[in-house]
C-alpha cells in the first residue's frame, strides 16, 4: 500500500511508515487516493496539509545543485517537468522556476522495482519531495540548467499531484515561433496561454518576464525615492468622469454611480498643490476603450510622476528621462539572465539608450518624417504608423531606442496642457518612446485656475464637472509637470516583445475578463 | 506699476524691469491682474508659466536656513504661512512643508514703503520667491522650525496668488482637540478637512502622516524583496464575484458586467500555483460594505502577501510578523520627526512590539476574555469590542501592541481556509492586531481541488462561479498561506490615531466620493 516514498526493502518501508506516519499521510494521500481505494475520514485526510512536527530536513534549491554538492545526500522539492521510463530506470527532469535538474530512479540497492514504476507514473507538473544523492556527470546534460550533476533518487513523495491531462505543454509554450514546424511540433496560441495562465506562467519565459517586471517597479521607485519623491496612494473610484466622460467605466456605488479613474493625474496634481513637491504612484489605470490592438489594455499599471519645478518644465523631463535611464541600466546590469531567457524564445536586439536622453522637438520629428516621404501638416497628430516610422528614423540617425518628443501641437493635447509661451500653436507637452512606441505621455499642467477655466471652455468641457479640479488651484499652486508610464508597455518594448498581453499577468481587454 | 519685486529705488526698478522682463512677467502677472487693470494678450500672459531662460539662481530650502548661512544673500521659494504688518515693517512666516522661517520686510535701504505695503497684501498660502539676507537672531523664534535665523527680504515676487478667503486655516487644522477652547479658537471638523483636502494636506500633521505612509510601503516592499519575494500586479476588474457576491461593486464592462476585486487573493494564489513561490502586491482593494465606522473604507490599499511553505504554515506567519517588525523598526528609527509631529496634535503612547512576535491561540484569547468576565462560546467569533478588550489584556500581560491570534474556529472563516488537521473545529488561520484592532487576516489556503470543492459546497457556494479558482489547483499546487494588510489601518494604529480617514489621502466611504 505504500510503494512510493520508501527505500528498497519492505521492512524499511514499514519502519518508515511507522515512524513518519504524518509525513506519509500528508505527502501520499492524494496519490493513494488515485492508486488504491481507501476511504479517509476528514480528520485524517486533513493531516496531509500539515506536518505534525517539522521533519529535520533542509530542502536545497535546484540552482544550488552544482559539482560542489557531489556525493551529498539532499532533499529537494520540485515539479516533475518531464518523465521518461526505460526498463529498470526512470529519468525525471525536476524543475524549480527557471532551473531544472535530471533525476534518475533506478532499480538497485536504493530503489525497488515498484518504486521505479511509481516514479514513472507520477504525472507531469506534480510537485514531489525527493531524497537523492548528487552525482557528477561525465557528459554535460544540455537539456537542463544544472548541466554538471544529476540526482540519484532514493526516496520520492508526491506533495501535490497534477491531473494527467494538461491543457498545454510547457515545452510547446516556450518554443520559438516556427521552430520544429517541419517535425509537426506545436506552439501554443495566445488565448490558450491566457486561458490557462497558471500553467503558462510556469514557463521559463514567463518567469523571466514577470521577474523583470517586478524589477522595473523596484527600479522606478528606488530611483524616485532617492530623488526625494514621496509615494502616494490615489483613489480609483471617482465621482466625476474628467475630460468629458469618454472611455470611462461606470461603477454602481450604493445608490449612485461612480467611475473608475482613467489616470491618477488629478490626485497627483492635488498633492503638488498640497506641498508634497515631488510625488509618484504605481497603480491600476482603467480605460474603457474598445481597442483590440497589440498595445491596448482596458486595465494596466501606471507608473505616474508629478513634480513641481523651479523655472522650466524641462527640469521634470530630465527627472523622468533619468529615471528611465536608471531603469534601463538596472535591467541591463541585474536582469541579464531574464533578458537572455526571453530572447531564446523571442529574439530581439539589445535595447539602446543615450545619456543624456535624446530630446527632439515635434517640428523636428515632422521634418524627419517629411524627408522620409510622409505628408502631414505641422499641427497634425502622429499616427501610430508614423510614430513607428519616426522611431526607426531616430534609431538610424541617433542609435537610440529611447527618446523624447517635445512641444506637441496644443490642439492635439488635453485642455489642462500648458500652452507654449512662445508659440500658441504648440504646448509644453511631450511623449516618450521606446522602440518607436509611446510609453509615456506628459506635460506641464496649467496651474492657474483662470487659464484652466479658459482652456476647458475652449475644449467645450462642462465646467461644473471639473469644478473641484479647477478649485484645487485657487489657493496657491506651484508650476508643475508630470507624466504617466505604462508598465506593461515598458516591459514589452524593453524586451522587444510584440504584444502587451505577454507582459500583463492577467490581461484585461474588451474581450477578456478571465482568469 | 511694478511696486513689487524690486529694490528700493525707482531706477533700480526700471533696470530690473528691463533686464529681467520675462521673469517679472512670469512672476507678477497674477498679482498685477489683481492690483492694476491691465489686459494681457494670451501669448504674453502665457509667459508667466515659463522663464525665457533659467535665471542664474539657486533656490535654498527652508530646512537648510541655519546660522551657518548667516549674512548670505539667498533665494527661496515658499508659501506665505502668516503675514503681519506693523508700521513700516511686515513680518511674514514662510513655509515649505513642515519647515518655516520668519521673514522681515522693512522700509530702509533695501525696501521701499510700497514694497512693504505690497508684501503686507500678499494673501496667505500664496507662493512667493524672495531674495533675502539670512540674519542670526538673538532670541529664538519659538513659533518657527528655523529658530536661530530670520530673513531680511530685499525682493519679493508672487509666483502663485491664493484667493483671499481660505476654506480653512492651517493653524486651526493642527490645533489639538480642546486646546484654546476657552479663547474661542476653532478646530476643523473632519468633513471640512476632507472637502478641502488640498489645504488640509499642507498641515505639518498631514505632511508627516503621509510621508510616514510612504515609508511603510517602502519598508514592506524592501523587506519582502530581501526575503526573495516577487512583486506582482493583479487585475482589479474581475469577471466573477467570489465568496457569493456580497459586498462587491459592479462595473459596466462594454456589453456585460464585471466586478471590482475585493482582494487580490485568487491572483496571489494563482501565482503560487505558477511557481512564483513568494509574492506580494500593493494595490487598491474594494469593499461595497455600507459600514460607516472609524475603520472601514470602501476603497483601501492592501499590502498582500502569499507564500508557499515547506512543512508548516507557521513559516508564513513568521515571514509576515518579521516583515511587520521590520516596518515598526524602520518607522521608529527613520521617522521620529514625523511621529513626533503627529503626536503634537494627537498625543499617543509609543508603539510597542516584541521580538519574536507574540502568537496566541484563539482558545487562549477566549480564556483571557472569559477571565475578564466576557461570556462567549469556544467557536464564537470575536466582536470588535472584545478584540479591543483582548488587545488591552494582552498589552497588560505581555507589554506589546502587536500580536498574532492563531487557529480561529473553522466556522467563522471563509471556505478556502485550511482546517486544522488536529481539530476539525479549528483552522490554520490567523489575524494580526495593532493596539487591539485587526490589521491583517490570513490563513493557510486549501490547495487541493477536491477538498476545496467540498469546503465550498459546505458553505453553499455556487461551484460554477468559482470553477476557474478551483481549477487553478488541478495541475500541482504547493501548500501555501498568506494574508492581506490594510495600509491605512497600520498607519492609523501605529500613530495612535482614531480614524482611518486621517491616514487615507482621499478616503472613500459610503457617503464620500470626493474630492
Amino acid at each position: 500500500r505504500h510503494p512510493q516514498g520508501v527505500k528498497g526493502g519492505a521492512s524499511e518501508r514499514l519502519e518508515s511508515h511507522a515512524c513518519n506516519l504524518s509525513v506519509l499521510l500528508w505527502t501520499c494521500t492524494r496519490t493513494l487516493a488515485h492508486l488504491v481505494t481507501v476511504r479517509w475520514d476528514v480528520s485524517r485526510r486533513n493531516e496531509m496539509f500539515m506536518f505534525a512536527s517539522e521533519p529535520d530536513r533542509k530542502l536545497v534549491r535546484v540552482q544550488d545543485l552544482t559539482p560542489e554538492k557531489a556525493d551529498q545526500l539532499i532533499w529537494l522539492r520540485a515539479r516533475v517537468h518531464t518523465s521518461r521510463a526505460k526498463g529498470k530506470q526512470c529519468f525525471l527532469v525536476l524543475r524549480q522556476q527557471q532551473f531544472n535538474v535530471q533525476a534518475l530512479v533506478a532499480v538497485g540497492d536504493r530503489a525497488s522495482k515498484q518504486m521505479v514504476k511509481f516514479a514513472a507514473n507520477i504525472t507531469k507538473e506534480s510537485i514531489v519531495d525527493v531524497e537523492a544523492a548528487v552525482r557528477k556527470v561525465e557528459q554535460k546534460i544540455e537539456s537542463c540548467s544544472q548541466q554538471d550533476v544529476e540526482l540519484h533518487v532514493e526516496r520520492i513523495f508526491v506533495i501535490s499531484q497534477a491531473e494527467a491531462r494538461l491543457p498545454l505543454q510547457l515545452e510547446d509554450a516556450v518554443r520559438p515561433d516556427g521552430e520544429g514546424e517541419e517535425e509537426g511540433r506545436a506552439t501554443v496560441n495566445q488565448d490558450t496561454r491566457l486561458d490557462n495562465r497558471v500553467i503558462d506562467l510556469r514557463t521559463t519565459t514567463s518567469q523571466a518576464v514577470f521577474r523583470l517586471q517586478s524589477g522595473v517597479c523596484q527600479l522606478f521607485r528606488d530611483t524616485l525615492t532617492k530623488k526625494g519623491f514621496v509615494e502616494i496612494q490615489t483613489p480609483k473610484i471617482i465621482s466625476a468622469a474628467s475630460e468629458g466622460g469618454a472611455n470611462v467605466f461606470t461603477v454602481s456605488y450604493f445608490k449612485t454611480s461612480a467611475y473608475l479613474a482613467q489616470s491618477p493625474q488629478l490626485y497627483k496634481q492635488m498633492c503638488i498643490c498640497a506641498d508634497f513637491d515631488k510625488v509618484f504612484c504605481v497603480g491600476p489605470v482603467f480605460r474603457a476603450e474598445d481597442s483590440n490592438t497589440h498595445r491596448h489594455l482596458t486595465e494596466f499599471v501606471g507608473l505616474d510622476i508629478e513634480m513641481a519645478f523651479n523655472y522650466h518644465y524641462h527640469e521634470v523631463i530630465e527627472s523622468i528621462t533619468d529615471t528611465m535611464v536608471q531603469i534601463f541600466k538596472g535591467l541591463r546590469d541585474n536582469f541579464q539572465t531574464e533578458i537572455q531567457t526571453v530572447n531564446k524564445q523571442f529574439p530581439s536586439e539589445p535595447f539602446k539608450f543615450l545619456e543624456p536622453t535624446l530630446r527632439l522637438e515635434y517640428t523636428e520629428g515632422v521634418a524627419m518624417l517629411r524627408e522620409a516621404g510622409v505628408e502631414m501638416g505641422d499641427e497634425d497628430d502622429l499616427s501610430t504608423p508614423n510614430e513607428k516610422l519616426l522611431g526607426r528614423l531616430v534609431k538610424e540617425k541617433y542609435d537610440t531606442d529611447f527618446y523624447v518628443l517635445d512641444k506637441y501641437p496644443l490642439a492635439v493635447r488635453p485642455f489642462y496642457t500648458m500652452p507654449d509661451p512662445h508659440n500658441p500653436k504648440y504646448s509644453n507637452s511631450y511623449d516618450m518612446f521606446m522602440r518607436g512606441e509611446e510609453i509615456l505621455s506628459g506635460a506641464q499642467r496649467v496651474h492657474d485656475a483662470q487659464l484652466l477655466t479658459e482652456r476647458a471652455q475652449h475644449h467645450q468641457i462642462d465646467l461644473e464637472k471639473i469644478k473641484s479640479y479647477i478649485d484645487s488651484f485657487r489657493y496657491g499652486a506651484p508650476p508643475h509637470a508630470g507624466g504617466g508610464i505604462g508598465l506593461e508597455r515598458v516591459c514589452m518594448l524593453y524586451l522587444g516583445l510584440h504584444n502587451v498581453r505577454q507582459t500583463s499577468m492577467f490581461p484585461r481587454d474588451p474581450k477578456r475578463l478571465t482568469p
